[in-house]
């Protein structure tokens, strides 16, 4: 299956702006790409391209004062398989997790595993650890949790949502996520495209996604309490601790968004039939 | 001058529990050491022992069943210098920073930029930018917060410290480093030992104890908005972005504290007198 | 000046939901109104009415499950004047205040006196007591917050205001209440109709409205930080420490609103010309 | 039974500072005192004495630069009955509540009754409404809740006591009043005197205490989250929404409490016996 996935982004900004913005394809999937895949800016000022500590592409810049326009079209092989499924999957325990796991069973911004771990324990201790226990946190979350685009807010975290019962994609992953920390999980949260692939096509304008990945048994899976069925044709962007880590862009002042388009399309190609 | 620092800590645990540790000297600080710096687990068990992405070592083991101590002792030999003081170090620009130090203006666990951003303009927008700014963050933060071990708390973050104004040295930094990201200077949070050598004995036990270090010009500077004069023979032993990353221990189940010694004194040496 | 206020409101109600509405006209201004003050129920039910002890005018009822009309049309008099402003109105000494203010000083659901106190005293602490320290909070309050109905959020307190500076009516108000009460001006939370009279045609559907009052030199006197300009043709409806004590309509169970219309109109009347 | 209350307070304030207290014996146990109960100051001010909306005995006054003591003793004669318990008392249905209970039904400065509102269905949705629903709440909060004066912090919330789980007795109470509020239950927050008659002697100084009412079948009953088992001899100086409303002091300025000491002892009557 092959995927046309891109942007068309501008911010309006009284001064100059630094951006700091995760645009890029994950580095884990650059095999997969047909065209390459670049951040554009209109002006073209000077980028500054670097990895972060989860591995992110990372692309720094300076807008200038005025009208900065980000975009970028690329085409990118997938395997079109759903999500990988393994009710099996068993939870490692903490002594056995591999080191660079760790850091994912923190507190962080908007997971506050210190708030939400009596709550956690409470409703998901008796489960059995491992994919059922993951998977009981996303059927909770999903049933509990109402989405709705106006529920979006920048200051919301886990115990927000957990409280408010309101949120978008990134609201629902944080609190799956916390949960998955407060019983010792790894999880860690994951942006990226996430097209209409053989689902009915979602009455809302197509945006980035989120969802996240839980380490089990010995790699990330990926879940997504907000969908909460398995999907074609996620293409990972960045992943990190929370949505302060990967935030699509990061400006270090006043910056107005004036413009969003985002694609993610199936390309069906014509099949050449002779006669 | 010399310095020995060691701990002596115990917990107790009613079933196993895998515990993480930060108990070592930071590696920045490895060619001081005068004597081995080891984490001497009683009964011991396997450490596996690792680097996180700030560059940490930390420590990782299943505390058994029962009571568990943790302890070391180990000689430092440091320059005796007070804190480096320079008052024209100048803020570097978001877009000339060098990328590693990006990550410390990002809201964390217990410094949320997002919700402080507008205060930290409003009370230090005016001051000019660099060394002045800090210094006059750490004068209003420790002016306004009154410090008092019966404040510690610790889902405790930057901004219940800004309204409730009662906290320990972890919540004058946090505020701090929150009001720091806030104004686009790097800050980090630094735990470590800091003894009573050349300011009058503190009347309380000896602890551990936390600063911060912001970054300007062309390095990380040390700052600590909760003691606010320059001091002699910190020893660092982690920094992160808050105290959620470089916690001294983080038990993954429960753990009663029950003994809790810390050491950091300046060794005397004995001057040889001929006759 | 003659001024049409009335609603008409309907609840889809599951299943039985008792409702406590505040739709009357406040009993102050009963000798205003020119035509009868009543709430209508579509089915009726019966309604108890009551005065709660801010001697607003209640009305319970229980909506059968089903739909539920609330409306009313009623006509006022109002003198059309001008908010009462008087710029040496004093603040009264809290040991001189008539004892039905001071619960009025006190925080509340939406008004965290005990989280702002500080703030307020380092903001507003300077201004000299009275009008003046009351316009300048107004003032502040207006300039700092940005309007909008997307960051309506029934939950948001007057400390998420001051860290979000993002809100609707009822967040302006909450916020300057707070201020006033952290500096020992009693202040409450007052709801009603509030037209487009003499201002340029708002351009939002017409909502009720809320302001509040503050207790200077010998009255209650109305300030808007919202609208921060004296306005013509307030009708008030009910008074009350916050916004959760004179909810329009609180409802004991789950209510969906499925229509939501309220008018405030100068009633023009047209003068008989003879010939 | 003869019980002997009463306190000896003393503040120290820079300047004049007016504080309104709640000292006294609420007026619904007027008839059993058997001594004068009268709120002496030291110096001697003038006190305006006023009963609040909850028809609580309140006293204002100015207390001078300088130290103020506050104190009294008194003889009151108590019943010596355990709590009343009443199993079959009903739930309410809010349709038929006395309209003056209804206030307690809703969120206030230390209850977030719209926080708490999914948590407390959850937990206690399916519980049979009335008597059990209530105790079920004791129950969970008493059992879920670790006690201790270290944790006390007047800022601290329902939702804070929900997420940390430490407290002190008003914390256990705030948390319980929740929950009964979010299942519409009308609950309001109580402070008086509690001696250790009939139980343990505590090993903490005595304290004035808080418990809470609940309005059940027709009328209040004393609920007591903290001890969780019927007691004998309270004493209620008040009642009110939460803590915000029925502090025992509350200062307009700075007051440094310097001593703290509350009696509430039973009297053992010598008896006569004849020859």
């Amino acid at each position: 299956m092959l995927i046309r996935v891109g942007y068309d982004i501008s911010f309006e900004t009284p001064v100059e702006v630094p951006i700091v913005a995760l645009l890029n394809v994950h580095p884990s999937r650059a095999g997969d790409l047909r065209e390459p895949d670049e951040l554009h800016l209109e002006p073209t000022v000077k980028i500054d391209t670097y990895l972060d500590t989860f591995a992110n592409t990372c692309s720094r810049f300076v807008a200038p004062p005025g009208v900065i326009r980000l975009f970028n079209s690329t085409l990118i092989e997938d395997p079109g398989e759903l999500d990988a499924q393994n009710p099996s999957a068993r939870q490692v325990p903490v002594g056995e997790l591999p080191t660079e796991t760790l850091r994912f069973l923190l507190a962080s911004r908007y997971c506050e595993v210190d708030l939400l771990s009596h709550t956690a324990v409470e409703l998901f201790g008796e489960i059995p650890g491992g994919w059922e226990r993951v998977q009981t946190i996303c059927d909770w979350v999903h049933r509990k949790v109402t989405f709705g685009y106006n529920f979006a807010r920048g200051t919301k975290t886990a115990l927000d949502v957990y409280t408010e019962r309101l949120g978008v994609c990134r609201d629902f992953q944080h609190l799956a996520i916390t949960f998955c920390r407060c019983l010792n999980i790894p999880a860690r949260y994951a942006s990226g495209y996430l097209g209409d692939i053989g689902v009915p096509v979602a009455p809302y304008p197509m945006d980035f996604s989120a969802w996240f990945e839980a380490y089990l048994e010995d790699r990330w899976w990926t879940f997504d309490a907000r969908h909460n069925v398995p999907r074609k044709g996620r293409v990972l962007m960045a992943v990190g601790r929370d949505a302060a880590d990967v935030a699509i862009t990061t400006s270090f002042g006043s910056a107005k968004l004036t413009n969003f388009v985002v694609i993610s399309d199936e390309i069906i190609q014509a099949q050449a039939t002779g006669v």
